[in-house]
């Protein structure tokens, strides 16, 4: 039997899950690809963590370096970030070792240089773990879809924000509140900004964007928006109109160019990934032939995280080759991205009025001379900041007007507060 | 770029499906993949047929063994059933060519013949679209969670019955109404045994459980009841009871022994396969260090079946191999399986009793002699074939035993049908 010589480089959360997963499941996985995986070098500063994990001392090193300039077949670089670890990746493809990541900045910062550079080399570069945890989503769509032409993809990709709005919704709590929650339950970093501001996610998105349209799309390419000014009144008139509040990843191809755009988005309550609740991650693909498929399961972790990482070894060692299509492969693929002022969808927009007479009036006469569509609309009396809401969902309209619209309604004497403004994805 | 020959045998309505992808997107999936797919041949004894496809005249003949004994690379076989589809498969293989397949019913007979005759000819055969449509689960099952020991496959892969289901269950009505609406949808066929029986799924979850537990399961180790004797009232009762009733396939492994079964079940209205509804499939597989995941999509149909079949068709042209475990190729890999006797479930009963003082007693002193332990009762004065109907669900209990009690009770002069009985998956 063959055997591959593997070597991870930071061996923290889901670097220990690989270990252990190796160390628990090797003879299945052996069985089934027909290969041994030797695991030959682990990497950390904290050795004696390592050696507590069962690796024999003798393959543990403190230098990530020393991994890529080793024997090893297959470089695993799970220590984060897109400075060490883009040299680390770098100089293993330049070393010929195969590279397996879970680095979603990486790849959607510097993912045009790294796979070229592992082009130039003849490795493969996979990177499951990096959009959707444990689910296999990037092998669904780079290969399991490759007879579609992908029409669109709507992502619930990041479960501390999913987490965060669940709570909202099911216990009517505020967003400070609900992080506070999701910080007690390990689910939020110290710094949740990655996480609930969409960076996340935009990096998830933007690697999915690049597998699905053929050409880089990276982190600057994606419109980000947030989900810290979301208020329970919001999710609440969401719930009145029908729908869900979830801070939704979209890409999607549109006259040559591609829209790809990370924001909180009301989901009618019957759309699959309405139910998509908690920490659990969900991404539905659209193909022309195939039709919505749906992957849904833990979307980080230790375990599931390493249960990706693992696959992609298991898929370099039967040569199944990187995680990208072959056109990604070569330098120069670009496809024109969507600038936010192109964006067309309806809408749900809060004013905060006064509670007066001809408010709504002075409101849907701009709305109207911008040609925005009303679809529906809810006035309520209750107190807010000084004012009252005024709701309404439109028709769709483009981004760029309702925002014109909005900055004109906003400088009324009549509205008392700053407007939210949210897409609806039907 | 390299390219592969490809010949398609029976051009019927996934064949045509292939046909239109290979004309429509073969620009791109060739892009992706770095390799050309030339359709070099396809047989149907229609040749006018193929012919209006778009397929030139000198490509098309009428004999399948034509394609089997050509220059071809890859042999699509798409002609169904066990017999000449089977002399075809074994053949192409022989000849040492690559076989792609939708056939269930072929690999679920015959797997370990033909895939054993694969591996001594050194080509490989995949057949994702066998399960689950367009969705690829097995590739998700077979690479994407190969790190993981599989807890358990949950299934509602035949969207003939789920659509049935779907319909009684919303409307209200009988299963044969919702067949014939089913029929005049061409959901079902003309005779709809194989999908109202569970046959189908039967022979779904055989493979499955074959690649999750490495051993080659056939049609004939595994348990079926199909949806027959579904009544609206069940249905009616399920839901009193917190439940939704779908055809459910199950593999789990026990003790050294795998549980492969396709029958009705009851699942909580909560859980994630209960809004699976209509001719959707959806398959939930649970590995110990990814936790749950889920697979959602159409199960059947010319584009998505078509759209598997190419991305077999694809991956075989990257070299990526068989779609089952290496372990399986070898003849003689078999798993012991358990017999119904052996199943331990909860489950839901449904009595249909004289509306007479003490029929509970009689029925409650039986099922406690068989220390059957009842979680809920629930008995209702709507006349039905000349008696009441009496429901129970009850905890844990062995199905043998079940069974044994209830043709005890079936027995007592207060018992005027035949009781239902039905699983529950909680």
């Amino acid at each position: 039997m063959d055997s591959v010589k593997v070597g991870i480089v930071g061996c923290g959360t889901v670097g220990s899950g690989v270990v252990k997963i190796l160390l628990q499941n090797r003879d299945i996985i052996e069985e089934r690809i027909g290969k041994k995986i030797e695991l030959s070098m682990v990497a950390d500063r904290d050795v004696e963590k390592v050696k507590k994990l069962g690796v024999p001392e003798k393959f543990i090193v403190n230098d990530g370096f020393k991994v890529v300039e080793s024997e090893v077949d297959i470089v695993v670089e799970l220590i984060g970030g897109t400075t060490v670890a883009k040299d680390i990746v770098k100089s293993a493809l330049e070393n010929g070792k195969h590279v397996v990541s879970a680095n979603k900045a990486l790849f959607a910062s510097y993912g045009e240089e790294l796979f070229s550079a592992a082009f130039e080399n003849g490795v493969s570069i996979r990177f499951e773990a990096s959009v959707g945890g444990g689910i296999p989503v990037i092998k669904a769509l780079n290969e399991g879809l490759v007879a579609n032409r992908i029409e669109k993809i709507l992502g619930i990709i990041n479960g501390t924000a999913n987490f965060i709005l669940t709570e909202m919704t099911t216990r009517g709590i505020s967003f400070e509140e609900a992080l506070k929650i999701a910080g007690e339950k390990g689910y939020a970093e110290a710094d949740p900004s990655l996480d609930v501001d969409g960076i996340d996610a935009a990096h998830k998105i933007a690697i999915l964007a690049s597998i699905a349209y053929g050409g880089w799309v990276t982190i600057n390419d994606v419109y980000v928006k947030g989900i810290r000014d979301i208020t329970p009144l919001d999710i609440d008139f969401a719930h009145e109109f029908g729908y869900r509040i979830k801070l939704l990843a979209v890409a999607k191809p549109d006259n040559g160019k591609v829209e790809v755009r990370v924001h909180p988005a009301m989901l009618p309550e019957d759309h699959i990934l309405s139910s998509v609740d908690g920490v659990f991650n969900a991404c539905l693909i659209e193909g022309d032939f195939v039709g919505p498929t749906l992957y849904y399961g833990m979307g980080a972790g230790q375990r599931p995280t390493a249960s990706a990482v693992v696959a992609d070894i298991a898929d370099i060692a039967c040569g199944r080759g990187s995680s990208v299509p072959v056109s990604l492969l070569k330098r120069g693929a670009k496809i024109p991205v969507k600038r936010p002022g192109e964006f067309v969808s309806s809408f749900y927009i809060r004013f905060t009025a006064v509670d007066k007479p001809g408010v709504l009036a002075k409101i849907s006469s701009i709305l109207g001379k911008y040609n925005i569509s009303i679809k529906m609309a809810l006035q309520k009396s209750i107190a807010l900041n000084g004012g009252v809401p005024v709701v309404m969902t439109t028709h769709e309209a483009s981004f760029k007007t309702v925002k014109v619209a909005i900055a004109e309604i906003d400088k009324l004497d009549v509205i008392v507060k700053p407007t939210f403004l949210c897409m609806i994805e039907e």
